[in-house]
């Protein structure tokens, strides 16, 4: 199923070790496990009966579902920023101010900013004002980005893809360090000394670093101390075991304490009251925009036989209905001992109705177990 | 007094004719003359306390006001796009989009967005986003922008003030006109067609131009065919009829009806229920920051005086009790026959009961009396 995976599974690991459990206690800082949920924000035609809606309707929708998940208690709510038709998140920090003002506690976040094609300024602006109005809810989550579309819409060369998620994510963290910013790089103007407005509500924005499985990206995550979120989105779990190792590791002989650096699992999850029923609703839309994907990355696109047993307690997707998800999430805890976990539910067009069902089993059934169980674990 | 003010008044007219009134008739769009209030989301400290609340207060009392706006009928928000630590707003359609999760009917704008320093595509983006949210009632006010901190934010040579706000206002109309659009320019990277998103809820987003009082801004965004915000924030206000009239001739002889153009006059203003109160209560503030700005730009600041003066009929300042305020904007109804009046209500910080005061008596009071009598007028 390597072929349906970008990033992540279509790399070997060149450091695996064949471990496949890490102790928990590497990464243990204490506060209880975290759900959340991440959207693309899609606006493909519902694949059973060919509608579309409205990008209104579908805004209104999206909006809808965030203020559910703040209600049901999930932890954090994270948006795509796409720049293609099938996609309406192209400028996730306005949504999310949107969403703020309809919200209490969830966190917010991008998931991911592509910051190679962005100017760190103006996302480090749109941050820090969205932090001032949730109160300090809001995260960055940056990424170079799995899909290449901003590279010729905001004029840049994707032969610079490596050096200039390096460079600006270097220029986010100045810009969060302090108020007046002397930098220079190669594909951004200088700032002499200049500052950036406004701050944010919290004395630092938090910056998630997105890895879709490359160790380059993993190490760099690392040496900078920034919390890790790591896409698995086929493939089997197992494998990417070494990559956490490896990131506290290369962490802590930075001087970092590991403990102190949260990881986030990112990956394609739905849930509904019955599994059969999971599994046939997310399955149209998943297999739609995997297939087209697919063909425009030149992968076989996606069976029903490889999604079924990526619903497999060893597979990557988290579609089920709660026992099945609390089962899945306590597995890769094993494994893992990560702090987050982030679903994307629903890739292509889920009915509304659907996602929000999804939405408040997982926080009112799955969370809560999960919580319980990963509390005790961590003592 | 022509020293405190930038770009209007200190230009003379060379079209001048003498004529200070123009026929309602010749912008009459039947629609009701609008009243809406803009700021640039001073975080100054309180003049007469020397106290400065958080960025994080600033921002939640301003949607508070932006909220009353709305539920007193009035009929546009807008905000400022600055990049100071006396300003918060740096990034408009972020915090409009909160705004727009908590209001109705009110229409949101920039005022202005920094077309010149910006990235037309993300400005698209953002405000169509906006648009969504708002379900249609977001609004772009480009300019060339007042202050110049965005220059070196922003990579961008001050010697090419004028081409650069020229060649990004029409990538933005070309995204404003289509999904897909071929563009060539020199100072933002080509467009080959490619596809911006998402699409706004209506078929454009209005996009207006904000001058300063060159005539050469004017007759562009009349051959655009695009309405003007013209800045009058000191000075006769009677001396800027004939820029209307220019705005209308030459939006005609380029073939555009100016019927169909409404042309909204920005200026200063604060409301009190008594005249001596609102002129107190605005002046800390106000001459704090003209002053500060006057510095700056090597003028002389403003005397008591002359803001006193300036609050008489034939001035620029909208400052006082509702009925000077309602006198005035009828007065200049009849020299201008506009469609908008847009209120900065504070320039530095005024108390927030003060400032909500204000959008209530504008909202219920001044509005009312002034949309009845141009009724009239109109016909």
């Amino acid at each position: 199923m390597g072929e349906r995976v970008w990033g992540a599974a279509s790399h070997a690991f060149p450091l695996m070790k064949g471990q496949t459990t890490i102790s928990t206690t590497a990464a243990d800082t204490k506060k209880p496990f975290e759900i959340g949920v991440y959207s693309f924000v899609e606006l493909t035609p519902d694949p059973e009966t060919g509608v579309a809606i409205s990008p209104t309707q579908r805004m209104a929708n999206l909006l809808e579902t965030i203020e559910l998940a703040d209600q049901v208690g999930l932890d954090v709510f994270a948006l795509g920023e796409h720049h293609r038709p099938e996609f309406i998140s192209s400028a996730p920090a306005v949504i999310l101010a949107a969403a703020a003002a309809r919200t209490r506690r969830i966190h917010l976040s991008s998931a991911v900013t592509v910051l190679s094609s962005a100017d760190p300024v103006r996302v480090f602006q749109d941050f820090a004002s969205l932090d001032l109005i949730s109160l300090g809810r809001a995260e960055v989550m940056a990424g170079r980005g799995s899909f290449i579309e901003s590279f010729p819409l905001f004029g840049y060369d994707l032969k610079d893809y490596n050096e200039l998620f390096e460079e600006k994510l270097g220029l986010l963290l100045a810009l969060n360090e302090g108020e007046r910013v002397t930098w220079t790089g190669k594909h951004r103007a200088s700032l002499d000394n200049l500052g950036v407005y406004p701050r944010p509500h919290g004395e630092k924005l938090p910056i998630w670093v997105a890895v879709g499985g490359t160790p380059e990206s993993v190490a760099r995550a690392a040496r900078l101390g920034l919390p890790m979120a790591l896409a698995i989105i086929g493939g089997t779990p197992a494998r990417f075991a070494p990559f956490v190792e490896y990131y506290r590791e290369t962490a802590a002989e930075a001087g970092h304490d590991p403990a102190r650096l949260p990881v986030s699992i990112n990956s394609h999850g739905f849930i509904a009251d019955d599994s059969q029923q999971a599994a046939d609703d997310y399955w149209p839309g998943f297999s739609l925009i995997m297939g087209k994907i697919g063909r425009e990355r030149g992968w076989s696109g996606i069976t029903r036989q490889q999604y079924d047993a990526s619903r497999g307690l060893t597979g990557a997707d988290f579609i089920g209905n709660p026992d099945e998800i609390i089962e899945k999430i306590l597995y890769q805890h094993n494994l893992f001992g990560h702090q987050r976990l982030m679903l994307q539910l629903g890739l292509g067009m889920i009915a509304h109705a659907k996602a929000m069902r999804a939405i408040e089993l997982l926080g009112t059934v799955v969370a809560p177990a999960v919580r319980e169980e990963i509390n005790k674990r961590n003592g």
